[in-house]
């Protein structure tokens, strides 16, 4: 929730229901959405299945503002899939908005897509040599594209074998006039999970979806599973069998809400052991009272204040209508900026000695004006600490630090780090202390479960288009 | 910031610049709107002085959405006043925005207005008999009749005299070609600050202005004071000797916001306070955690906690992108409402002893639900503490409570509202409470300082026009 | 309908109807406003009776912007008034849109004006030094506030009294919950016809939104009277004895629809009456063919071929598409303004000696460039035939001619203005020619029932506020 | 022009520059496509080329609403292709909107097209067995994917053996990085001429497109076709040579500008040329007067008067603000819909015998309608004169005509039509009344270089995808 200040954003949250009661797939769905607008703010659609089609409505902007009451009633049907999205192309055309609809001659497919794919530029090229044409600058079609290429009577065994040429990361539902197909990457790299509702099955990014809807979770979808839902049910089937869980720990640190679960472990809780943890690895018995960045930082902060014994107190306050609040860019006002995001509780600093816990650090500019303002309120010592470690490799999965020039922890040492922030100490929790903090009750040895890569640079796949990297 | 939960309506938050330096008052206003913005959102305005004239932009909706980057930039001047509202009338016109702008022949005179007149409608009706037209349906307006009634060659005079037939709440900024004048009235029933910002004078509703605009806290105006600021500088006067402050209570328990002091009280601490001294007066010893209802909730939970020496849980999340969602009115999704506002983390809660530490309970209707939702997540047991206490008498000073049938605590017990909430156990702040945890540094012994009449019926003004509720 | 090309803006249309069955009064005035479009297309409004109050609707823009289908079966009720407008202030507020509504605290006032006051000045200072306020910034409010101080107990009375206050031009359409009124200056300068729909009366400024609506024309409203409209009927009363009838003879020129007709003569026949003359008074006996400037010449232009005897051919193309285009400022493309809105058939005009014939010359500008374009396209001869007086003077009563020096007649004799045009030769309609050519069945000796100011200077009212310009 | 009254729509103009100075391409591209809006108005787009990219804008509505002065403004380029459009299907969603553009990994390529192919269906069939997603509903897109299936390495030659697929009417512009080409179907349905602006070449559907921005006519594109624009100028192709010239003789009846010329002939001539032809297949002699339904029946009364020398009045009058107005559907108000388009100068019909000219018949409704309010307006005798011959058969190129139990001519008598349009007598022009007033400088014996299909079925193309039609 904090994307403008962290400037780090998730790319996706999806959503899709089979057999709606009265024909409101479209309105569940909006809910659902809803729930899952943390996840990306910028563009959403939907696809509904009725009778006769698949109809679709789509838009840049928020759920609450591209669905209105009249065309959410207009978009009756029994199944639907929808989407969420972050754009980073500011040319962001309504070409690009999710769930994408094929309309074929015969028949119709929608898809939509959380992840991103490493060999996607590969792929086009391939099709694209095959004399296909792609619409959209999406890695997310190219699957499509693999479908419809497919010669085998078996439509399920065409998108098996088209999922299977696809790598990196990817939560993808499927719609057809005859099912709904929810599909997860081999290291399960984003999260998936399957509620009940009644007697309709619900697919989303987080469970925090389901409990909106009153719907039920009922089980995760599996490193590698492709799961099918139609009249007769549900279907799990497999696409590849070469799978090694890695669920991207940035889910557990900071993107997903406080009250999901992934995989068995709630989100909330998570973050308050690593508060915890961080206080045991780094402690700071001087301190006078604990604060958090908000929002993100609120439940590592409470842990960290409990497990030191300290107040936990309010002492940076987030503006709750920033959203889309432009910036004035001449000289005088420059500095408002981030005092419009966050205000300091300057009777509760000032004097005191702070420790400021926030979730992760990527460019390191907001806290290092965090760091100013408490310092401005009167505050006489600040020790900044964060719930994760140090960001030191991009990620190609989907989140949005692909430019390492961009990462302060990049080829610099944590004592450089706290100069350039100007705190008055700084510490990271350690790789294996935010791994037992989250402490996954199931996981492969590979990777203990977790994408760590930013952290140690272990990428779970090959990086293909990205292999120039290494 | 729980508008849409509570239901529980601030009218207005009000803003001024004079002598702002490189014609920038608009800009500055508009940050400075925009840190009042909880105090209103569904219209704003501008006001601003050029060296021709006085020019307004106004419109409905947040801040950011009707104030673009080429309006700002077309509105330069010295001098500005704005306003934010929450408009109660849903027939609310643009005509009924503030500021309002009075273009007289020769002059030109800007108004906006924070609070509610008791007595507008009596002076509505004497100023038309005597040939007054009226343009909006708003109190507010009649100021500027009565000052244009006035016979005085002194502006000042007429001014003075016009603020003396005026009962109720306000906090009035005005602003001429010569000058800005800030006026309160004489219980200070709305809070009114004055900051500096380089050599320019800001006024606001709230400190938390100053502190976005990079401005310093210089002092409060007081009950029953006028204060001038012209190219002089700033002049303090008196247009009553007969006041009594009576600050509105519940700024402290709901309205403001956090990281601003009234009377030199921090809202925060103030309610962290309330919330210590709801543990010592209503302790749970058996209580597991404790939990607030987010956002106006957190800083007495916390308290709460920290007196009980229990654990201060996120227990309930608040959806950040709730504002504008229409909610569906089917049968089958009726329950979904409060559901999308509010979320229970299951895991915090399952299986506990659970103290829900809010701000206050008005209608409540959200209060119900939200014992409901923890009693479905598994919570054991749910003990709801209010930081304030039990309303039982309606506002008419701009607090959006005038009806006393839709408030639970009149003419109920404790235990009766308890049982309608089905809680496990209730208890509120007594009113000593209150006033002691606010503890204003100064106050007439008459009312504390502190208007609590919706808790014991004591108005500190005649009623005029809605004398027929005594 | 040249608007844009002209510059040459009529300042309203009024409508209003009183007893519409089923509660269809806005639908009807939105299609009676939608034919008096051509009168103003900046903004817009509606207030319509209903059985307990007067609603208002209003918008910049045109009819069929400012009014959805959900706004109109949303603003039920039996009489209603409108206004259609064409703002000279850019800064042209939505407060300034009529019809104006005033809510007192015992009842509600709404009215519209199509004309201009001369002396709204005078009386606006003479009211505000009473402690008046007038909330917009135009001269038809002023009647409201007269009205509001009479101190009669008959409203009629009242208004009757209000009205013999005012100077200049002024066709005002009032409604109350229990009377619509209609009232016209004593010169009669603008046009309102009162027509039968049903049971129902309406009201209008052109007798084609009756012809659009279904309804027959009734009756003209005679200069000084004031006719009242209410459940008994239709009452004409008198507010003044001292009239001389004298219809704005632009009217006729150029503003009127040819199917409107103004004191029982139709437009269009007017205007072919005057290309007629305008043939006898200055023929071209060698013209090869003759051509109009869209729209407004086409009548006269039809007129004049036919009193010659020579072809009629479409030699100027009007584009339909023009409006709010923007011209693109660049050097290279600054020709292409004109050319955008007229375009000349070269098959047609090249070769030939062509008159063309315009309705008006106010600026010359555009008559100018139509020489150029035609003279580009390889017309042999041009003759250019305006089928009105020259304009030598400004008008105070609401056409958009007040400043003398943007008026290419003023102070220069025809062959000079020929020079400027870079026309063969050039001439004008006769003062004599026009009032014949009109030919009103009926009207006074002093002004032949005519306004002709602009051609010669003699305007039927004391100037008051303009008085500095004789 | 009379789009919404006759309900006949052409599907688009196209326009495109090569070489434009000073990077203005966008720019006068949108001056061009304004002029060539009345050929579609429901959604236009423009793809630049500047020294990096394919760049695309487009959205539904006017011209001069889909682009802003800053969007041009951002457009720079020098090169561009453009499109105005009617779309017929009310889904019509923005990917459907042209010019197209797609972006392959290496290159792009971008496209609009007026016209309509016959094959489509069968050539989409084809490519989806092949593995091809087409991505818009649009027959448009199947050329980019015929192009893209080329294996040769001569672009030019790839895009000829794609052209020599299509069936039907096409005038495309194609733009890449490299050049701008033009291309004509085999018969040259549709208008497409080339002009010059200072070393700049422009294409565009109609030649007022060029007076419009200040380019002179060059050449115009032939059947079968293919010319390429690029840095080195213009090179004349032929994909194919078998072609036989047929225009779509409703270009010259109805759909083009009167300014405009096609293949060396006005338009507005040609229509005049109709009206005295059929003044001499069929006259009136006892008329008193000729009247037009405006706007495209214009030339052809006004030549129909001048052969027949009577007066040429302006009995109907066309309201310019139509455009968009909702009709409402109450019974009271129904027959307020073609009053609102159409009134009837009654003054001028009153009493009189009457010859009302209008271009063509296709529904009849509006044609009925005006012979019913010409009639309650008082005419004598209504003699209702097409000057264009009866419309039998479906449109399979691009006009909306395709149902043949929508033409009131379709199997029935002129009488038969006669006595159901209530009119005193009906008469058409003959198919060689109408071939003889076009003449038609140069054309093949085959189809006297017209299509005239509608009137006598005989199709100058195989119909394909419609042959169960015949």
């Amino acid at each position: 929730m904090l994307t403008e200040i962290k400037g780090l954003n998730e790319e996706c949250g999806v959503f899709g229901i089979w057999g709606a009661e009265k024909e409101q797939a479209a309105s569940i769905s909006y809910y659902g959405l809803h729930s899952l607008q943390h996840r990306g703010q910028q563009s959403t659609g939907l696809v509904v299945k009725n009778d006769q089609e698949l109809v679709q409505h789509r838009g840049l902007g928020l759920v609450s503002e591209v669905f209105s009451k009249d065309i959410l009633e207009n978009l009756r049907g029994t199944a639907a899939i929808g989407h969420v999205r972050y754009i980073n192309d500011l040319r962001g055309q309504i070409a690009d908005v999710q769930p994408f609809l094929f309309n074929f001659e015969d028949s119709g497919l929608a898809m939509c897509h959380n992840g991103k794919l490493v060999n996607a530029k590969q792929l086009r090229r391939s099709l694209e040599e095959k004399g296909s044409i792609l619409q959209t600058s999406s890695d997310s079609e190219v699957l499509a594209h693999l479908i419809k290429r497919q010669k085998s009577d078996s439509q399920v065994l065409n998108i098996k074998n088209a999922l299977a040429q696809l790598k990196g990361a990817f939560a993808y539902i499927l719609l057809t006039q005859n099912e709904m197909i929810a599909a997860l990457d081999p290291n399960g790299l984003r999260p998936l999970s399957i509620g009940r509702l009644g007697s309709a099955f619900v697919v989303a990014s987080e469970t925090c979806a389901f409990d909106t809807i009153g719907a039920k979770f009922f089980q995760d979808v599996n490193p590698g599973e492709m799961v099918i839902f139609n009249d007769q049910g549900m279907t799990v089937e497999r696409y590849t069998e070469n799978t090694s869980r890695a669920i991207c720990s940035f889910e557990f640190i900071y993107l997903a809400r406080p009250d999901s679960d992934i995989s068995g472990v709630n989100i909330h809780i998570a973050r308050k052991n690593m508060g915890k943890r961080l206080a045991a690895e780094s402690p700071v018995p001087e301190a006078d009272l604990v604060i958090a960045v908000p929002d993100s930082g609120i439940s590592a902060a409470a842990g960290y204040a409990e497990a030191m014994q300290k107040p936990y107190e309010l002492g940076l306050i987030k503006n709750r209508y920033i959203a889309r609040t432009f910036i004035q860019p001449s000289q005088e006002l420059r500095e408002i900026g981030v005092k419009m995001k966050l205000s300091v509780v300057e009777r509760v600093v000032c004097g005191k000695k702070v420790v400021v816990v926030d979730d992760s650090i990527v460019r390191g500019t907001t806290t290092k004006r965090i760091v100013q303002i408490l310092r401005e309120a009167g505050a006489a010592e600040i020790h900044v600490r964060v719930s994760s470690p140090v960001i030191r490799y991009p990620c190609f999965y989907g989140i949005d630090m692909q430019n390492t020039d961009e990462l302060i922890g990049y080829g610099r040492s944590i004592e450089e780090v706290r100069q350039i922030i100007e705190a008055d100490s700084l510490d990271f929790l350690s790789i294996e202390g935010l791994v037992e903090s989250i402490n996954l009750p199931y996981y492969d040895e590979k990777y203990s479960g977790l994408c760590v890569a930013y952290f140690n640079g272990d990428y779970p796949t090959e990086l293909v288009d990205y292999s120039d990297f290494v």
